[in-house]
């Protein structure tokens, strides 16, 4: 089998053929790189070892643009989001696939890289990626390379996370500077400068989730705040809860050149994406007793208590008390702020 | 929340964007066609039953132009595709996730019958769709829809099936017409007519398959031809066995027009992609019993006996015994032959 032109060579139509061109990129980049005894069965699925428990299964589609951004790529990107999605549940993440959808003429270094960086995560996450799959689209019919993850995890035994367990007179936390990802990959795509390089928060959080639940088992609701950021993710708590939210606009941590850059370009951080942040609701008892154990984290160093779930509410509205004293409503991003954040 | 037109409604970014118009179209198309318990929960991931036993993950992106085609669509295709490859490997199929890259301007009407085209796919085929996710990129920067889907199973108790298991003297059998669904999607694509509508073959095999292994438990080799047809699907079974083959060319099932339509464009038949065909390979004493229990199935109705497994063989050679009683090999492909079948 050649080798392939991993230095100066482009995807085209073959790689997605089924035929020799595929088998390289196969046997040259993705199971080089995942480097694993399932993926290296070579069949069209992945044999996992005996598993017993309940499990949990999620996916995640990756589009961001640019692809290379400030602190991360698309790569990692869909690897810790995909973890993120299962940890949140309360669930420890084992497996991963991949389905990746290239346009004709990206170049092979590019992908090179991205397959690096995935692999890079996954292997600091402890996950593997065990199986995969990939199709090639003509120029101009896709966007360089579109990542769709998919995610499989063992629930951890005494827990029952979800959405729609906020209760009132719970605490709401946040694991740390919020909007940073949205932040660092629109400087990059509109080529803004912040004076320091804000970097992407892109992490995965099932070691953090871990502590939190040796320290609170009975934590009520976990979510990472990703597209929409924070303001969206309490929005759907709210809803499936079928409660009210009041948050404290002085308690929200934000990098200065966060809230710089979104007050001259008029966004709200509040909506920002995440890629590396967590919101735990818990009762008012654990709330510092989770907070503890969140800030001992390196992903938690700066957590905090921004608010309370308010009284069984039919309309779910989510409040801010401002730094100004006042109250107003924040609401559902009606429109798009930021799209192909993720 | 309003209600969204799923007449004349098109995809725009904001459906994309984690806020109000996603959650609409997660409430009113996504959860409301898939309609199960764990999709419902709408956390980030799905919390499934205590399972048991051995696992297989598999994933398969879906690019496939036109996305209506004669006897299916994208939507119903990538349901198959992925149940067939958790099948092929001996597993029962329970749980798939589906993510959506839509292109900003895509008509909702289309989308509403893809989604309820993988729907009554999964309900047919008794696997519920559990996790979603949905991406909007801008227009120019997709193709209408791509969708990736992944797919868990248990492996059944005593099967152990892998392309690495072929064994000099081992019969192999394919279960029907070969070529259906790449010729459908040709002739769609190209406007031709063959006379008669010639449609996808596109199905769900884990029955077919629960038959084959009730009857043969020993089958050595399952695997669906799809993209590069069954002469790919040989080649790489060969190479993974290290093993040569023979088949015989008068032998092959192969429907007149789809012979026709391969004589007019040049193209060859065992290249071609099918998406509800398997090949068979079992010891050559279990062939007789194998094929009548395919035969008992009506997507096993035209299986037949195509070729023996040959000796150990470094080069792992694929070859066809032609009409006229000529030998030649059947190669990998090398470029692309017809890109954009699934």
């Amino acid at each position: 089998m050649n080798a392939l032109d991993l230095q100066h060579g482009r995807v085209d139509l073959s790689h997605g053929s089924g035929g020799r061109a595929m088998a390289q990129l196969i046997a040259q980049l993705f199971t080089r790189e995942f480097d694993n005894e399932f993926l290296a069965q070579g069949d069209d699925g992945a044999r996992l070892p005996h598993t017993e428990g309940r499990l949990v299964l999620t996916t995640d589609s990756h589009v961001v643009s640019p692809l290379f951004f400030p602190g991360g790529d698309i790569g990692c990107l869909s690897v810790h989001g995909c973890i993120n999605d299962i940890a949140v549940m309360g669930a420890q993440p084992l497996y991963l696939t991949a389905g990746f959808i290239l346009e004709e003429g990206f170049p092979l270094a590019d992908l090179g890289r991205i397959v690096a960086s995935m692999a890079q995560a996954a292997r600091e996450a402890g996950v593997l990626v065990v199986a995969g799959d990939t199709k090639v689209v003509e120029q101009g019919k896709a966007d360089g390379v579109f990542i769709t993850t998919a995610g499989l995890g063992v629930l951890r035994e005494g827990v029952d996370l979800s959405g729609a367990n906020a209760r009132p007179g719970d605490a709401i936390l946040v694991s740390g500077m919020l909007g940073d990802h949205g932040m660092a990959v629109l400087s990059k795509r509109e080529n803004m400068d912040f004076g320091t390089t804000l970097l992407s928060d892109t992490a995965a959080l099932h070691r953090l989730i871990a502590r939190m639940l040796d320290a609170v088992p009975g934590i009520h609701v976990l979510r990472d705040p990703t597209r929409g950021g924070v303001a969206t993710t309490l929005n759907e708590i709210a809803t499936q809860s079928g409660v009210g939210m009041l948050i404290e606009e002085a308690k929200l941590p934000l990098r200065p050149q966060v809230a710089a850059g979104c007050e001259l370009l008029g966004l709200d951080p509040l909506y920002i994406a995440n890629e590396g942040k967590l919101v735990a609701i818990c009762a008012a008892a654990d709330a510092q007793g989770l907070l503890a154990a969140m800030r001992a984290d390196p992903l938690g160093a700066n957590a905090d208590i921004i608010g309370t779930v308010g009284e069984r509410d039919p309309h779910c509205f989510v409040q801010m008390r401002t730094s100004l004293g006042g109250l107003r409503v924040v609401d559902w991003l009606a429109g798009e702020q930021l799209p192909r954040i993720c």
